[in-house]
């Protein structure tokens, strides 16, 4: 349903072009102080408008705390927090109130409800995931206290691909550049691409890659709630997703054995023994449990199917209808996939990471 | 944990060289008269020694039921299942009691749970998908019943890529292939690079695609419950896989929206309107819900980390050591991991199914 | 945590004294056009100062509504809302800041979390239990329209206790009583008992008793889900409720077998044969699912702890206190729990009601 | 369905006369040497024959372990056991394969699932509680280690009722009796009309008492997950379960607040304050949060409607018919369900604890 997670879970809510968007954190650490900035900015990353080549809806996404903080400070309850649509443009949607658009999810909901709100793609819109950027946010500043960071980029539009996707780069290398790509040639390169597309009112797919580090080993179970299971859940449930992969993912296809073994190397500490691999070729995982290394992944996601063409389509009665070319739209939806990418990492690592800690633990009260 | 699942739960259990592995299924819809010879089928599709490119381990894997059945028809109770473990050799492993294999999850087991079953892999072993393909052949029998059909098969090994992954081969034309590959062409050189792989000590990786033809339009959620979420979940839990995609997958990359639009035909009957693609570029699926076309997904899996060769570890103690190159091994894991993706699609599409119908409705009998 | 209800899901948020409270509703039916005035009645049932022995404090309860309708029609997506918290006097409770009230959750709170929200109970305070009214008033539309009522009542209030506990009430006749109990005689009594207790700054038990008519046989599950589990937890979750029983409850420990059974009648009808209970000693369950009849459950709910009376305990720095007698408080917090017993029995039974119907099945548009 | 429990779960399968009946536990601790004899001990005290007052059907009820464990210790891995069904006079129930039993599941199950095994009570049977007795003697053992101890007893028969229920008796008070009541002077008194019962081919209810001991402040959530809610779902799961209470349970009706306030008394030690209930009225729960007392519990079981004399009741074809008075019986099935009491207990406590502890912290190796 509108659930993600078990033991920091969120519950999301909200039309596209209803009044507010929000959801519901439920599992948050006590005591922790959060950082309203980082909030802010992560915000600003997936926003539209936050880049010349992204949709020019112009949401200031201020989020306002329902509850679950007193003053700043998490209780432990759940925190509720609302996103208000400001520059819903529904009657850019009313010629789509009976029509479906092809790719989209119109028809589905449809069959699926018997009733859809059309207005801007209604809940299925990816207005949605700027919930899951908060959630993420929050839980992100929770990871940070146990030394855990995760960083994801554009490491591919069209044929323009990172060789070796999985870095970890700065921030201000990501999002200094209009497609977040660190690469900078390789950005430059992409940013024509897409303007291309924008210009010809086409669109383009891209793949964003997520390097995880400083997870611990043991986290995770084995069999049926692996780590890279429940990463794959979190990032296919993310609009226009197409694909999942970690490690060498689908290079594995053509790999041998002999070719991607991780050795290990042995330290001894305090703690007993501690491998590590040399290589990583397994994405930080071994059976389903979080092994030390970094946890690096790419999602592949799809050209938005929004046009600036006329699009034959239906009409709920039947009839064979024209979709007009109009509304906003972005050009490579990839680009601002990519915050989002980091906060599904940010939940769905934390949730494993909960497992073995007390509420307390997360404090970073004095 | 140990379980998958919501409304029809598969939880397994058992170590690779206990006494038996089993497991416990429930949902199970009731009144159906199950067929025995096609869980037997399945399960020989599956079984070590099943081809000449499989380990060799030579076990039965006779299905022994517990509970549910009443003169072989369900009761809509729990449906629990053995199955022995009777070619287990154990001394095979005893070099590996105190080592940790590279690559496997030899490591992560014991920094997660301080101890370790280490014969055959224990609880990690493959040895577990047995017990999918138990509950995915029931699954996959009630499914039969609203015209579902599954077909799962090899589409690729090293560089022999099938072009056009989505076909809907007959079960004859996948199995006559020791590759399990139905194109004979591509089979017969997938059939000698697997050879080549054995006779090296080596292995080497392969895609496995799926096709679930007959799903309606309209099952599944969406947000975090998409259908792809929870089919990604299912592929990415096996032993081996690092990879998953549906529709065009990680061709979105480089894919402009102009070329994968699915165009949408209609048809009026009895029910009322129907919208059907005319291409399939989206893999069956839109906004997480069933569109009606076939649900198409590939899977990577990689080479198994376990080689014919002396390979560099630790013990327990931190020593370094070396595991000698000795074990049956399979050089290609993604041939037995055919009929386990199937299992798993089965389990997926049934679980989801289900929530819309009563339990009475999948009844068989007269 | 702070959901319940697998299939009709509410999540609930906010603290006593924050800005609002509020809820989301996950898997209401689509297509359901909700009945304001339906929820703004069983919200004036439940709030403060609805009846003269019930706490001061004044609130509106009106339910804001922020998600998942279209024209006041359901559209299958979370419905969340908030209400407004106006009345918070937190100025009463600066005394309580530092100080553990007995019998509170006030010091578990703080030893689960490290930190509460004093004011007002916090999270811990029943007015959470207006959200529950608001899923359990729209719950109670969905289930109208299958022919399911359900009425709860005050059945005890000290020694005063309906013989009979379980009949099927008017609405007018439980809310005209200042203790909503709908035997004229014993609520004169028990009103007078209630008053004594006000005066006296002291606060007496109660016991609620609910019948649920209408659910057909068959719903529910057997074994670790039984309806009798799922409407314990629903019961046992509500402030202040210290027993549960259904049928003939506690007074099974002296009823002998024989005076106990339930006799069948037989109707044979259009669907088959019918069977039904001519008594109901079972409380309309058997085995843990539904057999036609009524389904009848009394809980007990404690004297509030807080008294009108200075009271001994200790600050969070173990130094002894006196808390002061201050505050407003319900001399019998059981007469408010009647619309929340009412809004728990109907979440419970539409969540169990829901596996067994398809979405669309509940619209109620033309 | 057919599993209980979050972090510690139970599923169970099996039908009465079916070849066995068994469980799987997910989520038992690591590295814990089980004691084979304390199984054995608390299954003795379950097992029909047990007692000269209860079913004279004949089990060994030996466990047979089938997984996760090495050399009796624990792995972390599900633990799967069967306990054969030697006793199975199915031919006692031929009688009934086409009736419907009154007060019984039989019914119901019929009506749910359109198939039901009649023989034993099939799935609906109390013997399925074999298996509830198996993973709350694993989990009690795992309990004793942080100083967690339960104690279940039969405190009240008839009008014979325990005046104080909740004390904390030895087991070999509770077992010497017949009837598990550890009072001595009560127990000659029920035992004879229990005696009495059976002799007359009639049963009678009981009250089983549960007190938890040693449950450290700060187990357990608020609002819908409060310790209360859980413990009340588990033993209304129980087989002719009819009512739950804690703390002063159903005594509150009657109860002025005055009455039952539970005043701190304050003790500093190293971990910070400590505040302890001078008396108990709450029942250890503050909430839905344990306060540190004792836990105490009650819970209402009915007499069983299996008789023996000829009941009139209807066949599934709708004819009247008698069922004859004949088949095993127990004339007061609360004895057996002491040690039942004591395992729902003890697996609802572990699951709850089980979140505040990593996996390796419950090891009882050297």
């Amino acid at each position: 349903m509108n659930s993600f997670g078990r033991l920091y879970r969120l519950t999301t809510f909200g039309e596209s072009h209803g009044a507010v968007i929000g959801g519901v954190i439920d599992g948050m650490p006590p005591c922790v102080r959060i950082d309203r900035d980082a909030i802010r900015t992560a915000m600003q990353r997936r926003r539209p408008g936050s880049s010349q080549l992204v949709s020019a809806r112009n949401e200031a996404d201020e989020v306002e705390f329902l509850s679950g903080l007193k003053d700043d400070v998490t209780l432990g309850t759940p925190i509720a927090f609302v996103i208000r649509n400001n520059d819903a443009r529904s009657n850019d949607y009313s010629a789509l109130e009976h029509s479906f658009r092809p790719n989209h999810a119109d028809y589905t909901y449809f069959k699926k409800y018997g009733i859809r709100d059309a207005r801007g793609g209604g809940r299925a819109s990816a207005r949605e995931t700027a919930c899951r950027v908060v959630a993420g946010a929050l839980a992100a500043q929770v990871l940070a206290q146990r030394g855990i960071e995760i960083r994801a980029y554009v490491s591919g539009i069209g044929k323009y691909l990172l060789e070796e996707p999985y870095i970890f780069p700065d921030y201000e290398d990501i999002y200094s550049s209009a497609v977040r790509c660190p690469d900078k040639h390789l950005a430059t390169l992409m940013t024509q691409l897409v303007e291309d597309c924008r210009s010809n009112g086409d669109s383009i797919g891209a793949r964003v890659s997520c390097v995880i580090r400083g997870v611990p080993c043991g986290i995770g179970s084995p069999i049926y709630d692996k780590l890279q299971s429940a990463l794959a859940a979190a990032m296919m449930s993310i609009n226009a997703a197409k694909g999942f992969e970690y490690g060498i993912g689908f290079k594995a296809i053509e790999s041998y054995g002999s070719e991607v073994i991780d050795s290990y190397v042995c330290e001894k500490g305090d703690n007993g023994l501690t491998l590590r691999t040399v290589s990583n070729h397994s994405g930080g995982i071994h059976g389903g449990i979080s092994n030390g290394s970094d946890i690096t992944l790419s999602v592949a996601f799809k050209p938005t199917p929004t046009l600036l063409r006329d699009m034959a389509s239906y009409t709920d009665e039947g009839e064979a209808t024209v979709i007009p070319a109009k509304g906003r739209h972005d050009p490579c939806v990839g680009i601002r996939a990519v915050p989002v990418v980091e906060a599904m990492a940010s939940i769905t690592i934390l949730d494993a990471l909960l497992q073995y800690h007390r509420p307390g633990e997360f404090s970073n009260l004095d």
